[in-house]
């Protein structure tokens, strides 16, 4: 039995190289195999996604609305099914799993609400003044547009949130574009079934052939013919940054430069000013173990650096270490995550000054276990190993001064997400750690931790390159539909050959701007 | 006496290599020479802006619009030196130079309305719900916020418009970008005018040293330094597309890659249906005639190919060859620019199939005349020379049957704009190349001709690669400002820690998306 690849609407055939799923928690080789497509199939999924285009851009946005739902509806109806494949392949607890493809399922329906609110469009209108002088102004009316069929690469530590259906998915179909998903090698049986969800929505919804493929097969082939092609406007990965610099690469070098979205790596600093310390340090470090630990620490969120400021953290150490002798290990994503996560650690482990707490290994029978270092800040100035991240449930603890802490910020890469946590006087004293922070984060968090990203209009989910190849951009929120569109502007237009957004009349009753005012009228 | 950079507020060393302007009338040296930074120089021009960005980026909208309008002014102040500085450098007209300087002064005044009003900035508060179950949902507020100081490069066919305090310029100062602006060598002159009303600004309105520089001296040396240096969050550049891929290329190539905005080369496709050249040919050819000769062509806009559908064109053709007899040859801004025009002319005018209308060389007495050149669509499909830029006034007509043009606009590379000329009913006829036209270009002209780019808050001056480096932006109107901005989210912050722009009570009166309404409330 052999699983294929979704080209359009048509299955793969089966001659391709076979891979397995591995269950991570007993190393049993799941079946069935899936089957790699030929660089012939890839190119077919590309020639359709291209034929899809010319009708899905002029689709109308209640038409993607109702498709985006349609999904999220099938996807629902397979949770069962979801829950049982996603344990096997993923080792995620199923409550997660459920939690996840609930999430999924949110996320559609938010991104057709948006749809149907046409909050995304930017829509402006400048109306005509045939009487001015020295010039007449002409009408001239834009809004966002598609960009063209999308590459989407799956992520192995989200197997729907950020994988067939998830966000990147989301937003390329809510912009109008057609997709192409990649599925991870970690849980190709997951992909499969909401893959085949999507399919069945899409022929519910009447969608074009072609407006969504899914290919198994290897990132470095069939993921590089795909980016390389010239039909492919751009590109949405998450994954580590070896990956994502690769594909950043490949899309610049071409004849075309296309923009490829790529949320790789962060260490999520977090910021313990004193007095907060002083007042309760044994709660903020049951807190920062629970954000460290949640999904063995297999979050992009994961508070891998923790500053502490002008105070010994005596306490809030020994909280921790308390705390983490319980700490059970984990079965993490895949082997050679796991395998990752020990070097990384071990790594960390043995630079000049570091203390660690427990004699443990980071990984023991093969499963996850929770690690967490201490360096003065001195010693940490000067290395260059401690800046990586340990994918997985550890951190790094680093104790000094405000000019030591002001220092080690500014050396900082970017990231994700920025934390502090202060008292209202610590915050007041320490403002300008707050102003460096924000220059290197998309998200700034006050008085919490950063893992459980909201997913709503307002969420920034991408920090300054490296933590994602373009921090002008998010992949959670709404705001994730801009990066797969661009401005078109008709000038002196008839109406009836406008987008029914900017005809006179406001048809659709969205916002717009209107001679430089918004309004919805 | 010798022109200096400006570092910040003072002025560089005249030790460098000096470079003259020309005038490209009579070929005269024009007094003074202009000397380049040394390495030492940029790198202080960077660790200014550096420094300028902390305080700069914190400033006020109200504080940016007033230091914008307050270089409107003084740039206002200088018109007439900008008028005869600008004729013996670039050969423009008089009431070309008052115009663009009214422009110039129109957009920076443009920008400060935007932030008054503050349309730009995407502002989204999502309240917080704490007995949201399963978890409870945090307070999330996000708005764009500035990338870093932005290198400028002028251009040399706009010594107003899109050079020292152009479009780019203010852009970035709005958005709270500091600027290194880095000179054209054509017009050196009008550089120093409105780099020193950009720094009397800045004094009066107490601006940081180093939100704005000036740096003469190549491209190729300053300008790369600029680039390169980690300092420089994005640039923006006006120029040929060999000089904008060779800044993608080195901004792509930095161990933090960074967003280069460079409009390139467009030839601005002009599709004539048949039943308007039925109509009316004599009146369409005398409108595209002065559309490509304007500015003796040499306009980013201007029209270059020019499609004829299911129509033999001989009305249109003759009345435009008759009308070109007549047309005056016209100084170009620059010695290379005119050659640059005769090579590019003479290799079109040497493709099989080319019939060349008018006997004149494209240049006579070093100056640029206007040129057009007639081939059948089976031709022009076979060639590879003949869709590249005639940078001057210069235009190639392809005749053919729909099917042909299809393929042409198939082919076609992305493009500033695209204009259709057609009755109601050709318009409902050729339905489908105005989509194919839609997906090539940024701006869709209407019974009209590309030139002539209106700023305002609908403008998308900005078409997919290679006319411009990267299709999701302009580089005029309001929507300009986005280049050099990302989002930031703020999570759980205390009220008096965040921006105002977010804070309870809309204190500002901005449109702000609320739980995903758009409201100034």
């Amino acid at each position: 039995m052999i699983t294929t690849s979704y080209i359009a609407y048509e299955r793969g055939s089966d001659l391709g190289p076979k891979t397995h799923a591995i269950n991570p928690a007993t190393g049993t080789v799941l079946e069935p195999g899936f089957a790699a497509p030929s660089p012939e199939e890839v190119q077919q999924a590309i020639t359709h996604a291209t034929s899809a285009f010319s009708i899905y851009r002029n689709t109308t946005s209640a038409a993607r609305a109702a498709f985006l739902r349609a999904i999220a509806e099938e996807i629902n109806a397979d949770v069962d099914a979801i829950a049982a494949r996603g344990q096997l392949e993923t080792g995620l607890p199923e409550a997660r799993l459920r939690g996840e493809t609930a999430r999924t399922v949110g996320q559609l329906r938010m991104f057709a609400d948006m749809l149907d609110a046409g909050t995304w469009l930017d829509a402006r209108i400048e109306e005509a003044m045939p009487d001015r002088q020295p010039l007449p102004k002409p009408d001239i009316r834009s809004m966002l547009r598609p960009l063209g069929p999308v590459a989407v690469f799956c992520a192995s530590n989200f197997p729907l949130a950020f994988s067939v259906a998830g966000g990147d998915t989301a937003s390329a179909l809510a912009a109008g574009c057609p997709v192409i998903a990649k599925a991870h090698s970690s849980h190709p049986g997951v992909a499969a079934i909401a893959a085949a969800a999507i399919v069945r929505a899409a022929l519910r919804c009447e969608m074009p052939a072609g407006v969504f493929s899914l290919l198994y097969g290897s990132g470095m082939e069939v993921g590089m013919q795909l980016v390389k092609h010239p039909a492919i406007k751009a590109v949405g990965f998450t994954g580590s940054f070896k990956g994502g610099k690769a594909l950043m690469d490949a899309a610049a070098a071409r004849p075309e430069p296309i923009p490829v979205y790529a949320e790789m790596s962060s260490i999520n600093p977090v910021i313990m000013l004193p007095a907060i310390l002083d007042e309760k340090s044994p709660q903020l470090a049951e807190a920062f173990l629970q954000s460290l630990t949640l999904g063995v620490g297999q979050f992009c969120t994961n508070p891998g650096l923790l500053f502490v400021v002008n105070h010994n953290g005596q306490a809030f150490v020994e909280a921790l270490t308390t705390s983490l002798r319980n700490a059970a290990p984990g079965v993490m994503l895949n082997a050679s995550i796991c395998q990752a996560y020990a070097d990384a650690t071990e790594l960390v482990a043995g630079e000049p000054g570091i203390k660690r707490y427990l004699s443990d290994a980071s990984v023991t029978h093969g499963q996850g276990l929770p690690q967490v270092f201490v360096i003065e800040a001195k010693n940490y100035l000067g290395s260059t190993k401690l800046t990586h991240e340990m994918f997985g449930p550890a951190s790094l603890i680093v104790i000094g001064s405000e000019e030591e802490i002001t220092q080690a910020m500014g050396e900082l890469e970017g990231q994700l997400t920025g934390s502090i946590h202060g008292t209202s006087s610590d915050f007041h004293t320490y403002h300008s750690l707050i102003h460096l922070l924000e220059q290197r984060v998309g998200r700034l968090v006050f008085n919490g931790f950063p893992t459980g990203v909201e997913v709503c209009h307002s969420m920034v989910h991408g920090g300054p390159y490296p933590s994602t190849s373009d921090g002008r951009s998010t992949s959670v929120g709404t705001m994730a539909v801009n990066r797969f569109t661009r401005p078109v502007a008709w000038q002196n237009c008839p109406q009836e050959l406008l987008p029914q957004e900017l005809r006179n009349g406001n048809p659709l009753a969205i916002p717009r701007m209107l001679n430089g005012v918004i309004s919805i009228l």
